[in-house]
């Protein structure tokens, strides 16, 4: 890598970057969807995804996942490229060829061919769940979630997702990809594998914006509050609304935006923050 | 919205969001696949969302699109979210409904069901584009995309593309949206259906990373240089490095990194920036 600076003379310098790889899905051997994500927690990353698209609903439908060899290796060489998933009997897949997904570094919820395909449905009544946070607490989470990137400090090129423990203050888990909706179904896809749906009381914190996508990927894992560090789209309001999700963003430093559901957080008193 | 600081009481406020809707493509009636996009320059996005998939070449191949009624309104109302196209002799589909295509806000090459598709073939051959340019005028690139996005300003949640030219140093075009992918394709589908292709000896500038698929999509439209504010990936730096692109990033204030093809920029002269 080059550095070029207007003030010194260009220099050839080592540079850390973001990985970014294909990842091939199968399902009992069969091509499903390729994505493209930086390898690690690759199978907690295929059961998110799952999740998100109505296949699989917890980890009863998720048998067990195995890297297998690549294309046109003859299988003979593992690139950890293609991952071929055993769903259990309760998983349901696309019914025709033209449902099949595809997914890129930037992209989670895919498969629609048209409108109507848009939205998906949950198990899971978002507005059912009655936990409530502090509004002071919540703002410290994105620090939290950037202490825990590793990797970010390295490259400058990685999304992170985090869930926290509404009842406890626990961060439970972090995950990174070049792509923000990988990281979120990494995470996600760790919480079902280990039992934990549907996520009652539960944050998920995310480094980039809120789409549409984000808030659906929480609303099929049962997550009732999306924190973002930047803006939230129209239709991410929209669905937050209507599914009992309580959507933050811009969430930084001592204030944040609340779209939807703010009857779940407990504000700051201002007089108690007041100078005496 | 619910504006909450620590520092003050919670008081209720308007709000600008980012808009995020769904548009539906069809090609001859046939629906092909669902973006979520901000709504504006729709006929754009298309055109450039086909050529990133190699359908269509130049505008020959795009003979035009019309917004019509969306689904369950009987065709009745104009949602003005569903597109369909008529295709040009020239325009290739792909051949199986497996090989159809779904994007998101934040997506803009799909349609891969094997890892054999991920790589698109081009007509263009960047590598025979002869065309130089200063490092100290690619360094204002950036300030001047930003100049140009009304939107962002106003709701933080924009992605922005802009194509400068390297011969005269002007703007062309700048256009935003909820997805950096769909920025792109409306700035790649405005320079095909103006017949500008290849984009011979211009610059796209981007507001964030530099993912694979941005490099592809500028292979795809002949555009030899790849400026993002933030990262690359590292497949974002071997595509770049194999097809002849010059990639560079963290392209901000005096410095930038160039990960590819730094023959073609003219560097700043060290002693001519230093005090004498």
């Amino acid at each position: 890598m080059l550095s070029v600076s207007l003030d010194a003379s260009p220099r050839r310098r080592a540079d850390t970057l973001a990985v970014e790889e294909p990842l091939e899905l199968r399902i009992d051997g069969s091509p499903l969807v390729v994505t493209m994500r930086t390898p690690g927690h690759d199978v907690e990353l295929a059961a998110g995804f799952l999740l998100s698209e109505g296949i699989i609903r917890d980890d009863s439908d998720f048998r067990g996942a195995i890297h297998c060899g690549g294309p046109g290796t003859g299988g003979a060489e593992n690139t950890y490229n293609v991952l071929d998933i055993a769903l259990g009997a309760g998983a349901r897949l696309p019914e025709s060829p033209a449902r099949r997904f595809t997914v890129t570094s930037a992209c989670g919820v895919c498969g629609r061919e048209s409108i109507d395909e848009v939205e998906r449905h949950s198990s899971f009544d978002l507005s059912a769940d009655a936990s409530r946070v502090d509004a002071a607490w919540m703002l410290t989470l994105p620090d939290r979630l950037r202490a825990e990137q590793a990797a970010f400090d390295k490259t400058g090129g990685l999304h992170a997702a985090g869930l926290f423990d509404t009842a406890t203050g626990d961060l439970l888990v972090v995950r990174e990809d070049v792509g923000r909706h990988n990281a979120v179904d990494k995470v996600l896809g760790w919480a079902l594998l280990q039992g934990h749906l549907p996520l009652t009381g539960t944050v998920l914190q995310v480094s980039g914006r809120a789409s549409f996508e984000l808030v659906q990927k929480c609303v099929m894992a049962g997550v009732p509050f999306l924190s973002a560090v930047s803006a939230p789209s129209s239709l991410a309001v929209d669905l937050a609304e209507r599914t009992g999700l309580t959507l933050a963003g811009f969430v930084r430093g001592a204030s944040m935006n609340v779209y939807s559901h703010g009857e779940r957080l407990v504000l700051p008193s201002a007089s108690a923050s007041a100078p005496a």
